[in-house]
């Protein structure tokens, strides 16, 4: 998969507006990207609880989950030598707004779960990218370039289970259903500078 | 911290019964232990959740849950090589009534979540090395026998955590009491094969 495809599941890029406010509070940022890495852990995990028996989903959540707390410990790192305090941020409505696209029912929630995981990699593919290509400090923005290819990997090992367990077809459509909506959160910035504000 | 330190904690030894059970039950055991290590990873996470500015709380149980989920896909390995299928199984009271003596108001609460799960890790520690000294299969008691040392030492890391977050004395307390419950929680063999049972 190559990264452009990645990029083309999102539905609308992120504005320049969203790169200003985030190369204006680059310590919020590094500081809510940790919150990320951790959350992005925990959504795993839980989604294997779930589903105990599914042998490709629990493997590939398992490389996942621990691939985001390798990230974690990175960006706490990071944080360390910024001498940014770890402290709790409140999270922009990006996060509860995808969740509630999720359907109760099986397979539905399922699919819905993983998509919505594959749509929050991607969209993290793309702004850190965007951090990397922007950020003024040349070794923070070669972090965020480090960073940006595993989150294309993880958006392309969700998409791939998604495929594994539904119908190529009913994948699609309801890709295309939440990449719409996913931008649509996305079209009104955040006030608190955020990765997915 | 010596193994034999580990040990102590415990307030009884594991039984010749539940070694019997175990051993006559090889293949449960392994499910089971799959979905231990799994909820030792979920619940090293979670508590990061809880405190998310505690610098080296959520240093350490990083790299707990980072372990744990090795230990999660190892052993999963030997449930492929078995061709044991992963299958939801019932959990043993043993996590629920531990659960259930973390008191609600910090910090209180965080002192007992950090010594319930040493008790466990101490439980899992000389469970996994009596597997590692009684199974029949040699490659599987050489395997038992290299995760006891990473079980031990995340008992030491759960106790070294309490005493910074709280008075030696009132850890030492609250250890002693919690020891005696958790040994009296296995005083009756669980009537399934379990890890803990
Ligand atoms: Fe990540
Ligand atoms: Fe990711
Ligand atoms: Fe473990
Ligand atoms: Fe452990």
């Amino acid at each position: 998969m190559s990264l452009a495809t990645t990029i083309k599941i999102l539905e609308c890029s992120t504005s320049d507006r969203w790169i200003e406010q985030a190369l204006a509070n680059l310590d919020t940022i590094l500081l809510d990207h940790s919150h990320c890495e951790r959350k992005a852990a925990g959504i795993a995990i839980n989604m294997m609880f779930r589903y105990p028996s599914f042998r490709q989903l629990v493997k590939q959540l398992t490389a996942i989950a621990k691939e985001e707390l390798e990230h974690f410990e990175q960006v706490n790192q990071w944080l360390d030598k910024k001498e940014i305090p770890l402290a709790p941020l409140n999270s922009p409505p990006y996060g509860s707004k995808l969740k509630a696209q999720i359907r109760h029912q099986e397979p539905d929630r399922l699919l819905d779960s993983l998509l919505v995981s594959a749509l929050i990699e991607a969209r993290s593919h793309e702004r850190l990218g965007l951090l990397g290509e922007h950020c003024p400090e040349p070794e923070l923005a070669k972090f965020y370039r480090s960073l940006m290819a595993s989150e294309a990997r993880h958006y392309g090992m969700y998409w791939v289970l998604a495929t594994q367990y539904c119908e190529r077809k009913v994948v699609d459509k309801r890709l295309e259903e939440l990449s719409i909506i996913e931008s649509e959160i996305l079209s009104t910035l955040y006030h608190e500078p955020r990765i997915h504000s």
